[in-house]
């Protein structure tokens, strides 16, 4: 099996050498892993996105998921070093899709597009200044690649046309042929990397989907969240106290809402912006005590920082030396390049947060929003450029600080707000200020598609349909966050709709073990829980363009408007998600092949086709399908996530007509233990019997590790 | 004189080498002219900005301006070559504005922003990407920097503060610090050029207007235009023939609105968009013929073209081997840094369109929409960069084609949609298709700054109101346009406002002789024909920062909202105009030192101070007001420029108390001939007489150059 692959690899790339020259030279692509090939092109810089990242290939699942041959669409690709710059060019075909490109607010499919990745806060507009600006993208033909460089790339990603091309646009009259086209079809993704060098990698796959899994995989495996994670998190106001985040988590517990960790913001310490990373002691004087309470409630905590030293801080004269030449908000900055710098925060963050309890960190201001940041120029003691520290400084913290937790065999799970390519191990969501629902929503879809975790977090509304809107969407994302840093809402602030939000938020709890599960399939197999509908089997929508019409004012060149599927997804392998916006009775909803059955009653909805849904009658619902034959196992109404060794019952709903199985995970829920084999699958099977009437099996557990103490089958299509 | 500038010279630059060293070396600075200086920093690339504009210092009028000291704020610049790219950085005191860098169509004021200067279409956002992203900026402190380098330029205008600063902000505690800044003191622009070298140019000058004066006049003095190009200008649609555009003609006689030249839209040509450059033998089947029968009307044809060849254009052929690798709409891409390219076009515009009667040009599409122009991974033939050519395209074009006409001893006035530094001597007004009316407005007000020339054209409007205040401020602009290529818009399109349009355009007719002298300022003396009140002496508004109010789904930082002066503006020495926009009854104006006085009635208005206006008595006219003193010359309503010999009676104004004298230019308006010294400066003078009354002089002209038969004075305020 490997030899084929390997013949394989080797007559394929004699094909694709043979227009190899010293000046545009073809690349010699290497395989690194089963379906994933690295090559190098010029002399590749000494720090680079998955180097910061320190990826661990999953080897073993790689080898599972099958060793693909080098995707034949890339015959033809071609680099070039040019002004000290790598120019690389990668061939398209017609009809073919692209996705990825860093987490995009405003479009899912990006060929056509034009990006100069960069991390920044978002800020309205699709041009590659992102929260993760991952060069990766995925073709629905069946390849990702990846650049592995930490400079700002500038990718061209089916927009230009050349002379020499081989599928060359026809030349158009716009004075009299009316479907003149402002943008000439384009046969190449041509990329500008501003380095001497960098390392390119191919994925294959034999959808996108696969490509994904083989990228996440090669990333290390998607990141597996603790058990609290998936519970609800709360975000305190700042400047409360101990005692007025307690009397928060009692609130929650008295009116009936789920809480698993709180977030603590600006305030918890003595100085923030630039920060003393000690507790304030007139807010926390206790901040061990506190801590334990909250432990004896089942709530865990998280602290917003940011990575800017005051003078302040007990670190701030050692770590002087190994800080940038510019500030941030008059704080230094670490440059996480060097060891003393890592080392320093390293011992103070332990031995301040992590022994005392703390869950993990809220890591603001990592992305920019430009101005805050250090500028281009500044220097670091490291030598590498500002560049360089900029699109890998959120990515060096997270791996960094999930190593003090892994180190102590404990997982954490916290947000930050920059990312970037080799994230997918890392066990951070990321969230920013921008406040747009729906584009909140299309960062949910794209960040499928890039190895990283994006929360649409709920933090305050205009009205009480908007804050039912927005609370049923972030209880169906990776972290379902409430930030109320200045607001200071509460999930019942809207009376009208207390109820509601109290109902999705205790749905969320009640499938929290589908969404571990989820999780253990982005962990085990590098499928995202959150899932494009451009990565579901079955699913077909074409990139259609809807004709333009001229208009000096707004549209000079009548360019046409992509149609996108930009506002449904799925979360794991059985329910799509279909959220409604303030202001919305309606809703298209497009199904993938098969049958699909409404999740609250089972209800076959259709099959195949695009639907319109209409919530005139039950407003208070977040739209939810399930595919015929899924399996959804959930839990009672728990108000926190389940400790360690809790025991609960489990009802499994099934849907729809097909026989099926799936495999429901299982591990302790905290540790790394599971890293070591001791975690549980177990094979949830619906059969039809002799009377052709589905029955479900209940399986006896393997190990002791599922924690479930029965299992009721609940058939929901009658 | 000159010796004691260089005396001064060499004190000031022994006093600032102090600092020099290997590592971040001063700079060396050269006086190049009268208070201008240049210095070298590492390598500077073989093309530039100054280099293409190819300019022609006006050594005489450099020295005429005066040769102050190098600017002592500049004392402890720095320069540094790090990661193959120059860093720059110069000094800022506390108070200190800045204003230029690009084109900006929001912001006056730049200190704070952060800018990747970079040709492109303008898309809602001073980044940087614009028309003109001239790497220029003015001091209020009385100096000004250009980078002369064709890259993308990155500048940090007073928003990075360094550890090392002598001014650093203090550290706050936003936990406490209710006036917690998010942007701390910063006190220096910082520069990163991604080359390995460049040349800086430093401007001194006693205020922003004199530097301003100096770049100008540096870059070869202000374009002065044929006197046509100051009338009106209409754009007819799209696919008009000969005949149309001959009844367009005619109806703006018949109806008694001025006209001066006319624009030929997409249509004039056999294809477009690429273009085939030769006319369309349907719709113009005797061009030349068209062409005379325009000018026995007095009325010049401009012709829109990109500069995308056409695979039907007959230099195609030969063109080829001197193109891009990439095309534009399947056009190929001339490589103009090469002399094929460039005669191949002069050869062909020559017979096609100037020898046949044709003004000038509109160049569309120089500046990118970044989507429709060649990636940076293009090739050129001449070697040079994508980014390069980017920079430079429309600046190249502009001033190969303005030799075109100079060869044949004709001025010409066109459009162009792309510029640069180096341009205030090419006679070419920047467009766009950006439509908001108050950014228009803040572009005509920021074009004063860098050396290029905006007009706020007129196209359509969804109401008269919004029709009128478009057309009356197109009228207050370097060229008065109304573009109907896809509305087929006329001025009298709105019924129940057509004679306030008709009053306005006719006004602009009467202000000929004094917008011709405002131009022959830019030209002699290098004063902006539009001028931002920044440059206004006696004006003085103080940069405030309103406090930001935090807000988390708007404002989470609490960011301070800027005031600035945007919308109203000076056109010469004494005529300020404030525009009103749709919707709007009164606005605020702000008047500089001394008396102001209504245009219309010469009634005190105000002084040294902001007033509110009303028009609700009078919302048919925008407001103007003029200086104490001012002297305003206009004649009689004519409907077309005047012709090269034809002479009119002038009536010459005066504003206010004071007496005052005034320089009144006049040439033959069509001819490069002043360059030789056919011009004439009138001095018209206002003085007391025994009686104390205001009493005006009658010059008699002392050369021929003059085409006015009578001067009538009109005292304006009684």
């Amino acid at each position: 099996m490997r030899f084929k692959t390997h013949l394989l690899f080797f007559l394929s790339s004699f094909v694709f050498n043979y227009n190899l020259n010293a000046q545009n030279a073809n690349f010699q692509w290497k395989r690194v892993a089963p379906g994933v090939w690295k090559a190098i092109v010029g002399k590749p810089e000494q720090i680079s996105l998955l180097g910061v990242a320190q990826i661990k290939p999953m080897q073993q699942a790689l080898e599972k998921l099958g060793a693909p041959a080098f995707p034949k669409h890339l015959t033809g690709s071609k680099n070039e070093l040019t002004d000290g710059k790598v120019y690389l060019r990668f061939p398209l075909v017609k009809q073919e899709q692209l996705f990825g490109l860093g987490l995009n607010f405003k479009s899912v499919q990006q060929r056509g597009s034009i990006k100069t990745l960069h991390v920044d806060h978002y800020n309205g507009k699709d041009d590659g200044r992102t929260h993760a600006p991952v060069p990766f993208y995925v073709s629905g033909k069946g390849y990702g690649i990846l650049i592995n460089s930490a400079r700002y790339i500038t990718v061209y990603a089916g927009t230009a046309s050349r002379r020499d091309s081989e599928n060359p646009p026809l030349e158009m009259n716009r004075n009299t042929q009316k479907n003149w086209d402002p943008s000439p079809y384009s046969d190449a993704v041509e990329i500008l990397v501003p380095a001497a060098g960098t390392e390119v990698y191919v994925f294959a796959g034999k959808n996108a989907m696969e490509v994904v899994q083989r990228y996440n995989l090669y990333c290390g495996g998607g990141t597996l969240p603790p058990k609290w994670g998936l519970g609800f998190t709360h975000r305190t106001p700042t400047l409360f106290t101990d005692q007025q985040v307690l009397k928060e988590v009692a609130d929650f517990e008295a009116n009936g809402y789920p809480l698993s960790f709180v977030g603590l913001e600006p305030g918890w310490q003595s100085y923030a912006y630039p920060n003393s990373f000690v507790w304030d002691s007139t807010r926390y004087p206790k901040p061990k005590a506190f801590l334990d309470q909250l432990k004896t409630k089942n709530i865990r905590a998280n602290l917003w920082i940011n990575p800017y030293v005051s003078s302040h801080s007990p670190i701030y004269k050692n770590i002087l030396p190994y800080t940038a030449s510019h500030t941030v908000w008059v704080g230094v900055v670490p440059d996480f390049n060097t060891k003393p710098a890592q080392n320093l925060c390293k011992g103070l963050f332990t031995k301040q947060h992590i022994d005392l309890g703390v869950s993990g960190y809220k890591v603001d201001e990592t992305d920019g929003y430009d101005n805050w940041l250090w500028p281009d120029v500044a220097k670091f003691p490291s030598g590498f450029t500002a560049e360089q520290v900029r699109q890998t400084y959120g990515l060096q913290f997270q791996k960094m600080s999930s190593e003090w937790f892994r180190e102590k065999n404990i997982r954490t799970y916290g947000l930050v707000r920059a990312s970037n390519a080799g994230a997918s191990a890392l066990p951070y969501v990321i969230y920013n200020d921008y406040y747009n629902h729906k584009d909140f929503i299309t960062a949910l879809v794209n960040s499928s598609f890039i190895g990283v975790l994006w929360t649409p977090e709920a933090r305050s509304s205009k009205t009480s349909e908007e804050w039912l809107r927005r609370m049923q969407t972030v209880c169906f994302s990776p972290m379902a966050m409430l930030n109320a840093w200045a607001d200071g809402t509460k999930p019942w602030t809207f009376p009208d709709v207390a109820d509601q939000v109290k109902e999705v938020m205790q749905l969320r709890m009640q499938l929290l073990p589908y969404l571990y599960t989820t999780f253990a399939q982005y962990h085990f197999e590098g499928k995202p829980p959150v899932r494009a509908m451009n990565l579901v089997e079955g699913f077909s929508f074409e990139d259609k363009m809807v004709e333009g019409k001229l208009n000096s004012t707004d549209n000079p060149y009548a360019q046409a408007v992509r149609q996108d599927i930009k506002d449904q997804y799925m979360i794991g392998d059985y329910l799509l998600v279909a959220p409604l916006f303030a202001g919305e009775r309606t809703r298209k909803v497009v199904l993938p092949r098969g049958k699909w059955y409404d999740f609250y009653t089972g209800n076959l909805v259709g099959e195949a086709e695009t639907i319109e849904i209409d919530q005139k009658a039950a407003l208070d619902r977040i739209p939810l399908f399930v595919k015929d034959g899924g399996i959804i196992p959930m839990v009672p109404v728990i108000l926190h996530s389940p400790l360690k060794d809790q025991v609960l019952p489990l009802t499994v709903r099934h849907y729809g007509t097909l026989e099926n199985s799936w495999n429901l995970y299982d591990d302790d829920g905290e540790s790394f233990e599971y890293e070591k084999g001791i975690y549980s699958f177990t094979k949830l099977e619906v059969k039809r019997d002799i009377n052709r009437d589905l029955v479900g099996n209940v399986p006896v557990p393997s190990t002791k590790q599922i924690r479930y103490n029965s299992i009721t089958w609940q058939w929901m299509t009658k």
